[in-house]
């Protein structure tokens, strides 16, 4: 049987040789394992964006996908390791809502359990990378087909996570910016399925005092330099430039409001 | 059968899952895919710079090899999704000139396809996501033995890019700098297949009013922090100051011109 | 035969397509290689760093691994290109201390070979990069069977490298800080078996003139911004900020005098 992909989302940057250390564990217990890096430079400790990148990711991987996450400023303190699975995938991590985006986003919880079975983990387990010592190591077992039930008890009470939500009204989104991408395109809490139950015809989308026009189809619709507004890769609404950076454009970040009228 | 090896070169950076995100779309169309990054660390839409990371790049990997590219300020335009098969190898990416630079300098182009046929495509296609929903899977799939033909219609006018040249005259060579490595080495357009038609035992080079010595062989051969010459490992005259950088040291980026005299 | 996982370590960075060659060169030789990155940012020519790198990351990777490092400001000039073999694992780079703390914590060294045999090598052999054309093709050929006596004459006088030794007294301890994490954690050359031999349960450390109280558990045992000091995941005494970067507020880095006092 083929083994199932693993998945690594970590605020670990690429100095330290953590990401690769944490490989070298799930290879040693598993060696036919198919590891792929989603990013390691969410910002240090940065529940939300981790919880993005993962939400992001997420429909683009096979069926029975491990993902692997640690952001995790708790580590080491009663925050609950665990192992999730929904009707797709399986995540392993810490408690602290970091799954919870792709967990709502993409078909919902069907059981999740916290670890406690010692027989899995890197003995002795450090107060300070149980990326290493534990999430690894359950992952690559998990891999291997140890069952779920076989970590830990179930438990019914998982951390969640909350989105701002947008504020709909009759002709007018209030929205805000809850990304920057590399690229410097703003990403907004407004999603494409929202936007699809307005008239999407005649819109208009305003940040900090600045109206832009309505929807383009491609970055290259406006001259270099000019801003617009598009629905992105996430199907999210989100405020670029062409060739040129919104965030500074805008002076713009997380958290920036949004307008759109209709 | 083994799978070919398919590599990545974007503009995409670290932060974001999107190279992850094109790994889970092409593994979970071939399992058995072995991805190779060359980098993303492209600057933002310098199609220049791809172009030379690519170039440099082929001839040590195997024939056979899929080389997806996406430097792409074009994207959901009118600029072409393309198949491009040269003596060696595959490249799948936007008809920009990214590969260019590689298929001139390694074997010349065979055959070029424009991807139009929708079946090998991830829907809805966005408009700013093709690296996911268009080159990721057309790779994955020509890696399965699909036939270029598959993908659509045979196209003899791909996108060029032209290199600046460097003015050849009897005693002298007028090049400049075409990148930067991270050492701060200062690559030039001037090749070892040009010095040979010289007598490189008494040459001089001069950078921004400053005149360096003949050739080094090694990087240690001067002091450290003095600057030198060298046919670098990309087969180019460079500029480089043993444990330190010459970029800083002369104040030089791309397009500095650099002149050998004979 | 499962082939062994080769792991590389360098100071190349993630701009240029250079650790995308060395796998390219490795995977035409052997197809079958696991390939994981330790990691590529190693400050440039701070063999110091790669040292630590490898040292912290060997234990968890399977026995038989081989370990390519390059951090090589000597490429080129007369330092040695070698193979070294340890009870565990087999290392290939640059002759330059590189591999010595490893070597030293984890084992010890069993034998060790100069590469002259231009037999396995790429031709011709650049002057610049002898990651691509040396270390990883013997890496390859080295996973594939080829015995290291194969390579070239054993050696025995490899080159050390001297980890600034901590003081010890009776009621104290004088160390120093030998690394910085992403996080801005500062690592001490004061491992946990140094400490084992006096009274932890109550210790100061202090640095740069302000104390600490006693060892913490996990980084949220103090409040967010706080100091505190903790066996860390290499071992080793670790001075860190809850939820900040114990480097910036106490401005410090390698060299910074840290004292234990019982």
């Amino acid at each position: 049987m083929k083994s199932p992909i693993v998945t690594l989302t970590t605020d670990f940057g690429y100095v330290a040789p953590w990401t690769g250390v944490m490989k070298g564990v799930m290879l040693s217990i598993n060696p036919a394992l198919v590891i792929v890096d989603l990013t390691h430079e969410v910002p240090p400790q940065d529940i939300m964006s981790g919880a993005l990148a993962l939400a992001d990711s997420l429909p683009f991987f096979p069926p029975g996908t491990i993902h692997v996450a640690v952001v995790d400023p708790g580590v080491g303190s009663k925050r609950r390791p665990i192992v999730v699975k929904t009707a797709k995938s399986y995540f392993v991590g810490p408690d602290n809502g970091l799954f919870w985006l792709a967990i709502e986003r993409w078909g919902g919880l069907e059981k999740s359990w916290r670890i406690t079975n010692q027989e899995f983990l890197l003995h002795p387990v450090s107060a300070t990378f149980h990326g290493r010592d534990i999430f690894a190591p359950v992952a690559a077992h998990l891999s291997r087909g140890v069952r779920p039930d076989d970590f830990g008890p179930e438990i019914d009470d998982l951390e969640n996570l909350l989105l701002p939500r947008p504020l709909l009204k009759e002709k007018k989104i209030l929205g805000e910016v809850i990304g920057v991408d590399t690229f410097g395109n703003l990403i907004t809490n407004i999603t494409s399925e929202i936007l699809r139950s307005y008239d999407t015809q005649k819109l208009t989308v305003t940040i900090n005092g600045i109206s832009i026009g309505g929807l383009s189809a491609a970055y290259s619709d406006v001259p270099a330099g000019n801003a617009l507004a598009i629905v992105g890769s996430s199907d999210r609404l989100e405020i670029a430039c062409f060739r040129g950076s919104a965030a500074g454009h805008f002076d713009a970040g997380r958290g920036t409001p949004v307008e759109v009228n209709f």
